[in-house]
């Protein structure tokens, strides 16, 4: 190898080519990680739990046979704290929950390792993926928030630690982060993936999401999670026909560094001869959001239910989210239910001849300090819906700081989405 | 008391009430409940896993002041062994769980404990919720299955051992069970619950169910299971106005015995002056029946993941089913994901003006034997739809063993559906 010290900033796939060259060993990236990690980890913060390096390479070395023929190839991967681990405790960033060994895998989690992935560790989740941060500083800029709740998952996947890592959104917690801290969030379609093991927080709004550095990384790993025949397969990327374009303040309050992300990446869609259509409803993306807000308060209310015999160890946002879904009106929640399950379909019907739809990831880059995650305004009408989403990086504001900005595609053609975000991630990067 | 041997066959409210009127003490309606488990368990073999009387009994004393105030009282509820309990071992029906003991209460026992009610144990569940049964017997014949998979939850209650016990069904596995053992069941839309620490069989299908011997005691739970203020108050029962008959042959097989009981069901309706209209499509349900196995197998194959590591300790149905799952294409589910997704929707535009749907709850009654579990084609196409049901015992065939019929509702409107129902059971009773 020319450069040993740059295969932690390998993506998934890259660092398997380079296996299969023979440019370097699965070792050779597992240790680039791990120094990484250790020169970044107290800074950034990233991980709740992690193995020792002489624990990971014990665990690979045993079982090198296993490794060297399998897809990941025994490759490291994060885990967000909210999803369970066997062999690692699972504390979803809460005191109540110190120490908490789950007794399985979950779903997701199980299908890694029969792939050859190894779980690195625990990536940092705000309180039960709801308001209230951990630890995590945002590696492009350590004075601000890395976003949350899958805090600890962008910002790990951002830094270089790691090449992909798992979160879940219910509101903004993959598309947040992965745009404050400049990696890709994929969020499935609601329904898409197996939450077994995962814990819920609503129902009716929680997803399984992706942190990478690379669209192909979200495919590989999507492909693993839905336990395809051939997961290192790839479709070709596609350049979409036309794109609806989306500005913030369709949705809500936004800054002027996004308008002009989203302008930028609308001249770019255009120089290369995407049609393009505006977006023009004042109405129907605020009230999205509404119907967010009711469903989430109503339904974590009836989730968080064994937290509730220990309130003193909630902190004030959640406590004051679950009281207000206790308190909702059933009608309230209901009318929100029903608009949100039809909002997706609605919308597409449409704009039935749009591939897919631009819009800003966050409100702008991250904001400074530590005590909050972000606004997640821009996140919730299409996780309302149940649409899949994906954030990319590559544009930043004048300070160099990250803005990320997303398509949003149809439910469960999860495959077109990502073919297009392919494409576009090639033409962000060539721009 | 007069006769405290009859304690065991209260319902939840009736034995509230007695309490309350210093007709018995909850400690009276307990050891009811335990006089008849001891006498009728070695037959029936409902539970998986359950508290001695003295356990019991300590557990109540201990904390009595708690329980008298509270709106159970401490009376005992039954779980399916596919729902998680910190304090009992939760096996799914699977050599692969043997002792597995979690970590945390789900959230729907947690809301039970914290109403004062006592988990008195683990009721008896086919392997993973799927077909292969466990040890029970139905206990209106002995030689019968008690259907699957909430068999214990099913057993348990018809014959008198609790009031009510909690259930889950991806196809067919409360309304079955409580149809051929003669309890009330109860499916709530998809979505409904919480199903934090219920074991996850496929996301799109999964619902929370109850089952219990009156629809009253099924309002109540209900109430606490979306933590209700008042669980107790209770709304007037509704006498429909107009129900759209569903003839079993518009679904698939169905007994002589059935067909005659559907006959009765809509007499007695027309009798007391209800209007009625007959299901005449008959290609739209069995659609559905497809719909639902295709999304039942692709999913559940996603699901069992933990357990792939052990296929020599999965039934061979189980495998089966996983098999076809992964060998699926994914344009096939995504097709059923899509149908099923509309169908509800679909239905009742179609008759807008009907109040209910009266259907059957299973082909016909219990089958002998206790290699299977019975068909389950009845229930697919509502569970394909995620819409509400309840099954209602108070039918026989000519032998005297129950024949369940199922009334069927609109999405999320659970409290319509239920209403209604408590005036046909009282129709039912009177007839």
């Amino acid at each position: 190898m020319n450069n040993p010290k740059a295969l932690n900033t390998l993506g998934l796939r890259q660092a398997l080519l380079a296996i299969d060259n023979g440019e370097c060993t699965a070792v050779d990236v597992i240790n680039a990680c791990f120094d990484r990690i250790e020169a970044r980890e107290p800074q950034v913060g990233a991980w709740q739990y992690s193995l020792s390096r002489e624990v990971y390479l014990d665990q690979y070395l045993s079982n090198e046979a296993f490794y060297q023929q399998s897809p990941l190839k025994g490759l490291p991967v994060g885990i967000k704290d909210i999803i369970d681990t066997a062999d690692m405790p699972t504390e979803m960033g809460s005191p109540i929950h110190k120490g908490r060994m789950p007794v399985d895998d979950a779903s997701c989690v199980a299908l890694i390792r029969a792939a050859g992935g190894i779980v690195l560790g625990k990536t940092v989740t705000t309180e039960f993926a709801y308001f209230k941060p951990g630890k995590t500083r945002n590696p492009a800029d350590l004075e601000r928030t890395p976003g949350g709740s899958s805090s600890g998952s962008a910002a790990a996947v951002a830094d270089a630690m790691v090449p992909l890592a798992l979160g879940s959104q219910t509101a903004a917690s993959v598309i947040r982060p992965a745009a404050y801290c400049g990696s890709v969030g994929y969020v499935g379609s609601r329904g898409e993936f197996s939450l077994r093991g995962g814990q819920p927080l609503a129902q009716s709004l929680d997803s399984l999401g992706l942190l990478s550095r690379s669209v192909e990384d979200i495919e590989l790993m999507r492909a693993i999670l839905l336990r395809q025949n051939d997961p290192l397969a790839q479709a070709d990327a596609v350049k979409p026909r036309k794109v609806l374009i989306c500005q913030g303040d369709k949705v809500g309050e936004t800054d002027p560094a996004m308008v002009e992300a989203i302008n930028q990446a609308a001249a770019l869609l255009e120089g290369q001869g995407v049609e393009l259509v505006q977006f023009e409803d004042e109405e129907f993306l605020p009230q999205m959001v509404q119907h967010h807000i009711q469903i989430m308060g109503y339904e974590v209310a009836r989730n968080l239910v064994v937290e509730s015999r220990q309130p003193e160890l909630l902190s004030e946002p959640l406590q004051d989210l679950i009281s207000s879904g206790l308190a909702m009106e059933r009608g309230l929640y209901l009318e929100s239910l029903n608009a949100a399950a039809v909002g997706g379909d609605n919308l597409w019907q449409r704009f039935g001849d749009v591939d897919a739809i631009l819009a800003p990831a966050a409100p702008g880059v991250a904001p400074l300090g530590h005590e909050k995650t972000g606004a997640p305004h821009m996140s919730r009408p299409w996780q309302a819906m149940g649409l899949p989403v994906i954030s990319l990086p590559g544009l930043v504001d004048e300070a160099g700081l990250p803005l990320g900005v997303q398509l949003v595609g149809r439910a469960h053609d999860d495959d077109s989405l990502l073919a297009l975000a392919r494409w576009f991630e090639g033409a962000l990067a060539s721009a």
